[in-house]
C-alpha cells in the first residue's frame, strides 16, 4: 500500500491520466482581459439567456461542459464520473447544471480551490482503475457571488483595494486513462491553514499561507525546487496574496518570481480593468487553466506546470460571527511527459 | 482499465477497505430516540459549549472525530485524508472543525448523501493505493439548518406533516487498508435525478426517485436481488419517501419491505417524538450508520448491508426561484466478508 503516496501529502500516479480536452467560457469583462483569445466562448450577456444570476451560472456551466465534450468528441454517457462544485450556497450551480447529464456525480466544496480538488480526485479515480473518463468542472459568477457573499449589486457598495473581483467564468477538463497529454503526473492535497486573518475583503492574504505550505509540501515530497517547474501558478491570490507567497519564499532564500504567477493576476489587466487586487472565484483559476495554461502546455510554451488552486473556506455567517478565514490549496502537477 | 468498474455505476473493490472504527454523537432529542444506546455521546447542551449554532455543529464534529480516532487508537497524523462536508453554506461546519487537524482535506457537498459520498471516495482512495487510512465525516444540526434553510427558531414556524426533522448528530468512520471488517466491498455512485417536486417541505418525495434508481443500478450492476442483502437502508427519506421507494419496487413486482428501512425512520420514535415524517440531515444517516448499523454488522446481526444515503441538492435560493429539487443517492455495500 501507499506505493503511490510520496512523502506526506503527495501522490505520484503510476499511469498518469491525460487531459484530453478542456474548455472555458467567460463573461464580458473576462472577454476584455489579456486572456480573451484563450476563451472558447465569451458571453456579452451576463444573464446567459436566463432570468437570474444563479441560473445564469448554471447555464454557463452547461455551455462549458458541452464545449469540453465536443472538443473531446465524446457524449456525456462516455463519462464515468463528474467531479464538480461551485461557490453558491449548497453548490447549486453545479447540481442544477448537471442534473440532466445522467452521469454519476460527486459534488465538491473547495471554494476557489475546486478545480484542483476535482482534478486531483478525478485523476485518482482514473489511476486507481475506477474510471476511464471523467470530467472536472467548476464556475463562478460575479453577480451571484456578490449578492451571496457581499452586497446585492444594486447597493453599489464600495470595495476595498485588497478586494478581488469574482470572475464570471467556467472551466471544464476531460480526463482520460488514454490520450497523449498533457498528463496529471502528481497531486498534493492541501491541509486547511488558518492564519488568523479576519478581513473578508482580503482573501489573498488569508489564502497565501495555505498556498505556500502546499507548494512547499509538493516540492519537499518530490524533492524538487521551484526552478524545476516552467511555471508555478496559484489561483487566486491576487496582487496582495501573490506578494505574500513570494515574500515567504524569499524568507527561505528562494526567489520564485521567474517561475511564479497567479491566475487572479493573469485574467485581467489591472491597469485598465477595475478589479482591485485581481480576479478570484472558482471560475477564475479554472478558466485560466482550461484555456491559457493548457494551451501553453499543448504548444510546449511550458512543459511542466504546477497548478495550485486556493480556496477561502469562509461563509458570510462565519464572518459575521467574527471568525478568521481558513484557507486551503491543492496542487496539481501537469506535464507534457508522463514521467514529468 | 475499468477492471474494477462493474456495469454502469458500480465499483467492486479489488481489496475492500475496512471500517476499523466509527463514532457518533447526538443531541438531546436523538438521545431520547430508540437508538440512544448506539450513540457514543449524547449532548444535552444543544450549543455543545459554544455561543452559536454553527460553532456548536463544528464542536460536535470535532467530538465525533476525536472519538472515532480514539476507538481506532490513532492520532490525526495517522490519517492520509479527511473526506468531509455538511449542510451549512460553504460547508463551514467541516472546514472549521477540521482546520486544526493538519490532515489533507477533501471538502464535499452531497447534502444528506455526504456520508455515502465520503465513504465511496475514501474507499476508492484506499483501494486505488493512494492511502492507508482515511476518515469520512459529516454532521447536521437542527438549529443551524432550520435558520439557514427555513426559519429562525424564534419564529416558531409551523411545519407541514411531510417535513422531516434535521438531526443534531454527527458520524465519523475510519477506513483502513488493513483491518478485519466490516468491509466496503462495492459502491454505486448516483446520478442526479430531478423528479420535478418543488415542495421543499417534502424532500422525501424529491429524493425517493434517486434512491430507487441508485438501488436498482447497484442490484443490476452486481446482478443481485434485494433479498441478497440483510438490510437495504436509505437515509433519509422519512415516512413518505420510504413509502415511495417501496411503491416503486412493488411496481416492479418486488416486495422489499422485509429487507428495507430508512435511517430517518430509525433514529426517532415518530409516535412519541414530534418529528413529523422522520429524521433528515447529513448527521442522521451518518450517525445511524456509525452507531447502530455498524454495531449490527460487528455483532453479525447482519452480514451484508446496503447503505444508500440520499441528498436533496436544493438551496433556499433555488426554492425561492421556483426551481424543482434535484435528488441524489450514493450506495455503499458494507459486509462482514471481503467477498461480500
Amino acid at each position: 500500500m501507499k506505493q503511490k503516496h510520496v512523502g506526506d501529502q503527495t501522490i505520484r500516479f503510476a499511469d498518469p491520466p491525460s487531459i484530453i480536452a478542456s474548455a472555458c467560457v467567460g463573461g464580458k469583462k473576462e472577454g476584455e482581459g489579456p486572456l480573451r483569445g484563450s476563451f472558447d466562448r465569451i458571453s456579452r450577456d451576463s444573464y446567459f439567456g436566463q432570468r437570474t444570476w444563479e441560473k445564469a451560472e448554471s447555464a454557463m456551466q452547461k455551455q462549458v461542459f458541452s464545449l469540453a465534450l465536443e472538443k473531446a468528441r465524446l457524449s456525456p454517457d462516455a463519462l464515468d464520473y463528474i467531479f464538480a462544485g461551485d461557490l453558491l450556497d449548497q453548490c447549486t450551480a453545479s447540481a442544477f447544471s448537471m442534473r440532466d447529464s445522467r452521469v454519476p456525480f460527486f459534488g465538491l466544496y473547495g471554494a476557489c480551490s475546486t478545480m484542483a480538488e476535482a482534478l486531483s480526485l478525478g485523476a485518482m479515480c482514473i489511476d486507481g482503475g475506477f474510471a476511464d473518463t471523467v470530467c472536472a468542472l467548476t464556475s463562478s459568477h460575479f453577480c451571484s457571488a456578490e449578492r451571496q457573499f457581499r452586497l446585492p449589486l444594486e447597493y453599489g457598495g464600495q470595495r476595498t483595494p485588497t478586494a478581488q473581483w469574482t470572475a464570471t467564468a467556467a472551466g471544464a477538463a476531460i480526463l482520460s486513462a488514454r490520450g497523449c497529454g498533457p498528463y496529471i503526473t502528481a497531486v498534493t492535497t492541501g491541509r486547511i491553514r488558518d492564519a488568523g486573518i479576519t478581513d473578508a475583503g482580503n482573501m489573498g492574504a488569508a489564502m497565501a499561507p495555505a498556498a505556500y505550505e502546499t507548494i512547499c509540501a509538493h516540492l519537499r515530497d518530490l524533492d524538487r525546487q521551484p526552478k524545476d517547474y516552467d511555471l508555478i501558478v496559484t489561483g487566486d491570490l491576487g496582487l496582495l496574496g501573490r506578494g505574500v507567497v513570494m515574500d515567504f519564499f524569499l524568507r527561505d532564500g528562494l526567489d520564485v518570481a521567474p517561475y511564479y504567477d497567479d491566475c487572479g493576476m493573469l485574467l485581467y489587466d489591472r491597469d485598465r480593468q477595475d478589479v482591485h487586487a485581481g480576479g478570484s472565484g472558482c471560475g477564475c483559476s479554472a478558466s485560466v487553466l482550461c484555456g491559457w495554461l493548457l494551451e501553453g502546455l499543448r504548444s510546449q510554451r511550458w512543459n511542466r506546470l504546477l497548478f495550485c488552486a486556493t480556496g477561502a473556506l469562509l461563509s458570510p455567517t462565519t464572518t459575521c460571527q467574527g471568525e478568521s478565514i481558513p484557507g486551503i490549496c491543492h496542487a496539481v502537477c501537469i506535464c507534457n511527459e508522463k514521467e514529468g
